[in-house]
């Protein structure tokens, strides 16, 4: 019983260590949020906003006519670095996947927000642009049987439609920043 | 002694509660942060966007052209809309202040960042479409003679500026949203 006894108490002085596990355990439940870097959520969404934003670049790129309007030039540099930044993400999941890491770091994370932050603004204020050019040439002017709206529309749309799933990417990294 | 001992250790149980305080101490330094609902820096925040947003609108609607548009009418509505938001919650921070309460209630600040993140995307997004139409008047189609050019980009950059003060309001309150 004597053994029994300290053998008792070493079990008993760890309680605040398991309490403290016990914020590690909510802290890995963080990680399990589908979306946030590290997991298929988040390499689907990465996936997503690659896919749109590449179709968006091919589609505007294809137009004869778009070096003439500072706004589509943009639109096009802006969803080139959203494709690239979105892919070296994918990669990076990915790996981390594979390997079966979580890249749960505090500078990691903070790094993706802020790349977030940067590309989806960006990709969003060329959406918006385009679509007011769009919307100018289609609907005010009416001078679509001379310019080609419907690749415009369809490369706007593909534009907003990559934003819109970065958006989440951005919003899961700065909630999963701030809640520690 | 045997008074002071019993009144000794009542003094050590709280410790724990000392210690749960600590956490509510780091709470209430969350609210001391510039720039939150019911403090002078978010009083600031309000009134700076109140005023670019109204400057944007006056500017605006002082052209006449601009309801040929579709892209300005759209910043005359957002611009609208963000200056009601802004105005409503300087009110409701003056309010605050004066009476002291410090607005930190999870619902109202749920309810305050939400409002924040919808106004502030709905006038960067009209700033962004009229910044394009802008530049494709001003630059691409040097169609400034018969426009109000003038008019046009200080309208876009008040607008831009209204969106640039309402991004702390709503960083600030997301941020504390999920840090609690």
């Amino acid at each position: 019983m004597n053994v029994s006894h300290p053998s008792v108490h070493p079990v008993e002085a760890p309680p605040p260590l398991v309490d403290d596990d016990g914020l590690r355990v909510t802290r890995l439940q963080m990680k399990v949020i589908q979306g946030m870097p590290g997991t298929i959520g988040g390499l689907l969404l990465r996936f997503c906003q690659f896919a749109y934003a590449i179709v968006s670049l091919v589609v505007m790129a294809t137009t004869n006519d778009f070096p003439s309007v500072t706004a589509f030039c943009y639109l096009v540099a802006a969803v080139g670095l959203q494709s690239v930044w979105s892919l070296s993400l994918a990669i990076l999941d990915i790996h981390a996947l594979l390997v079966g890491r979580t890249l749960q770091n505090y500078r990691v994370v903070s790094l993706f927000s802020i790349g977030d932050g940067v590309t989806s603004t960006l990709t969003f204020a060329a959406a918006c642009a385009s679509a007011g050019i769009t919307v100018l040439i289609g609907n005010d002017l009416g001078l679509c049987a001379q310019n080609h709206c419907k690749q415009f529309e369809t490369a706007t749309a593909m534009a907003f439609l990559s934003w819109f799933t970065a958006l989440p990417s951005f919003l899961l990294n700065f909630w999963s920043l701030s809640s520690r």
